[in-house]
Order: C-alpha cells, then sequence, then structure tokens
C-alpha cells in the first residue's frame, strides 16, 4: 500500500528515509467494500484519505431527495469532507464506495504535526491543493457556459479511465444531465471519432 | 500598501525582518481605475494580486455573448487567472475593475523563488488555498442544491459589506439569477428580519 504513496509524494518533494518512516507511522490502512459508506452528514471527520485501489464518491442528498454528485476520487486522489475536516465542524457530504477500496487515512492532527515536524509536506500540500483549486474552478467555468459534450470531455480528462468503473447514470448525475443524454452524448461522440 | 498584506501574511507565518524585506522586494504596486481590465482572454499572466483596496471580478464570457461572474475579489484577497498563471498557458477570463483599486502584484518566477528561499511561505500559501478551495466547493454545493435565497445569504458570508459596492445586476449574475428576482429576494429578507 505504502508503495503508492511513496511514489505520489516523492512527485514533488525528496523524503529522508527517516522522515518517510515518520510519515507512514502516521497513515492508517482502511479497506472497505463497493456500497459501504466512508462518511456520513453529522459525522465528526477526523481524517482525509488517500486512494491506494479503488473509486469513492461524495454527494449530497438535497431537500427534495435527490442525490448530487460532487467528486469522484480514484487512485491518487485525496478524499474527505474537506469543510468538516479542516473546520472541525460536522460533516455535511456523504462518501461511499463505487468500488471496494483501499485507502491510507491520516487525522488532521497528525497532518498538523506533519506539517511542524516535516516543512516540506507544506510544499507538497500547497500544489495539491493547487491543483485542486484549479479542477474545482475548472467545474464552476464547465457549469456555467460548456454545453454537455464539453463537460463530459472535461470529466473524462479529469478521470482517465473511469467511465467502465461508475455506472451510467452516476456519471450522468454528476453532469448534471439525464442518463438518456449522456448515452445519446456517448453516442454522437463515438461516431464523430469513428 | 505595506501594511495591510503585512498582517495578512502575519496571521499564518512569522517573519524575519530580512525575510520580510526580501517578500516586500517581490511585490510591485499596480494602481487601476473602475472599469480598468486587468486580464483579457489571450493574455499571458504572469502574475497574482493581492487587493490592497478596492474590488475586482473575474468573469467568463459564453458563445452567446452572456457574461458569467466566477469571483469578486475585495481586499485581502488574491486575484488572477490562476489557470493560466500556474500552467504557463494564454488566459481565459477577463477580470476588471468594480472600484478603482490598489494592487500587490507577485510573478509566478519570483513566488517560486519565495518558496525556495523562504520555505515557511509554503505554509502560508497551503493555507490561503485551502481556504479558496473550500470557498470553491461551497460554491459548486451551492448552485447545485440551495435556492436562491441561501445562495444570497452565503454571498454576503462571503463577501461581507460588498453589497453597497458592486452593482445589483452583476451581484445577480454571480448568483445566476435575475436582476428582479434579487429585488424580491432582498425585499423578503429585510421583510424577515425586522
Amino acid at each position: 500500500m505504502r508503495a503508492s504513496i511513496q511514489k505520489h509524494i516523492s512527485e514533488h518533494i525528496s523524503l529522508t528515509s527517516k522522515e518517510q518512516s515518520y510519515f507512514f507511522s502516521l497513515l492508517k490502512p482502511v479497506e472497505l467494500q463497493k456500497k459501504d459508506i466512508l462518511i456520513s452528514p453529522g459525522d465528526r471527520v477526523d481524517d482525509q484519505y488517500f486512494v491506494v485501489k479503488g473509486c469513492l464518491k461524495a454527494f449530497e442528498i438535497d431537500a427534495q431527495g435527490d442525490e448530487h454528485i460532487i467528486q469522484f476520487a480514484i487512485e491518487d486522489w485525496w478524499i474527505s469532507d474537506f469543510k468538516a475536516y479542516y473546520n472541525k465542524i460536522p460533516a455535511s457530504l456523504y462518501i461511499d464506495c463505487v468500488e471496494d477500496v483501499e485507502l491510507l487515512k491520516i487525522s488532521k492532527e497528525d497532518l498538523e504535526n506533519l506539517f511542524n515536524k516535516v516543512p516540506k509536506f507544506n510544499r507538497f500540500f500547497r500544489i495539491k491543493l493547487t491543483n485542486a483549486f484549479l479542477s474545482m474552478q475548472d467545474r464552476i467555468l464547465s457549469a456555467l457556459d460548456k454545453n454537455s459534450a464539453e463537460r463530459y470531455l472535461d470529466f473524462l480528462a479529469t478521470y482517465p479511465n473511469i467511465e467502465q468503473r461508475v455506472p451510467n447514470y452516476q456519471i450522468a448525475n454528476y453532469l448534471g444531465i439525464k442518463p438518456e443524454s449522456l448515452s445519446r452524448l456517448r453516442r454522437k461522440l463515438t461516431k464523430e471519432i469513428s
């Protein structure tokens, strides 16, 4: 499990073996099965999760009972109810497993200790958060002025190879379109490409 | 101009006077007038901007010629076409001045040097980016499942006291509602409060 997070970290910072051991000591493995729920609204959120294997989704259920998918997370992504995690408030999101998953979790407290003891992790998380911020902004811009075909292509670029792993109705939900519209869109794009 | 950014920084990190002088040497003042355009699509974006005074907005114009406001920036906010800035690609956004503004700009190159020479700035920008990421996520959640009254209250919480500074039609645009709906909403909320 450690090899994948080691590779992920080393893309941005170099660690001594002592720093690496310390970092690994803070990560706790979590294994869940497809359809298991990781976080529910109201939960206390002590941890954020690095995805070693599998796929999860974060979603809200609105007053009408409709589900809205905000984010998928696949290998090398971090997922949590970040607002609850960073601000120490109860969760407002659901996070569940689209597939069986292997995760590594780190608590807020351990992360703060890590920043103090190995300050170069500030650099690592600054870069990850810059990317997360930019992809969120893309999602807003996408929703504001792109048509559904463009939004679908953005989705495929953000989550390479996820298409075979996530049911159609969930992708349609993420895109804010009906499942029938997604099928039509796919047929159209396949025709254009072939 | 320096006092406000000094205060802003010292909320998260402590600098020696030498580090502070070095940081200040990288900041260049920019003064613009109401309606001036800071960034247009296609521009090369070398800088991000700290707002000392005034208000700006970032927006897109879609294929139908409709404007979509993505972000306002007031005192103590940073603004730029961040995607263009971080990825060294041409701008896709417009940024213009809602009021006369005083800004301090820092180039991508100088920022990278700053991270290398004074690594604690990684901590500062990690915290700022965490907040920016969370407010972007709020904006997405807001759009997905909140009604316009809730979105308006979120807007007021994000930009305290901005209401008197920005024309109604721009606030309505940011919220994705018609100016008439915004006026109705305000009357309703005023009635409920009084």
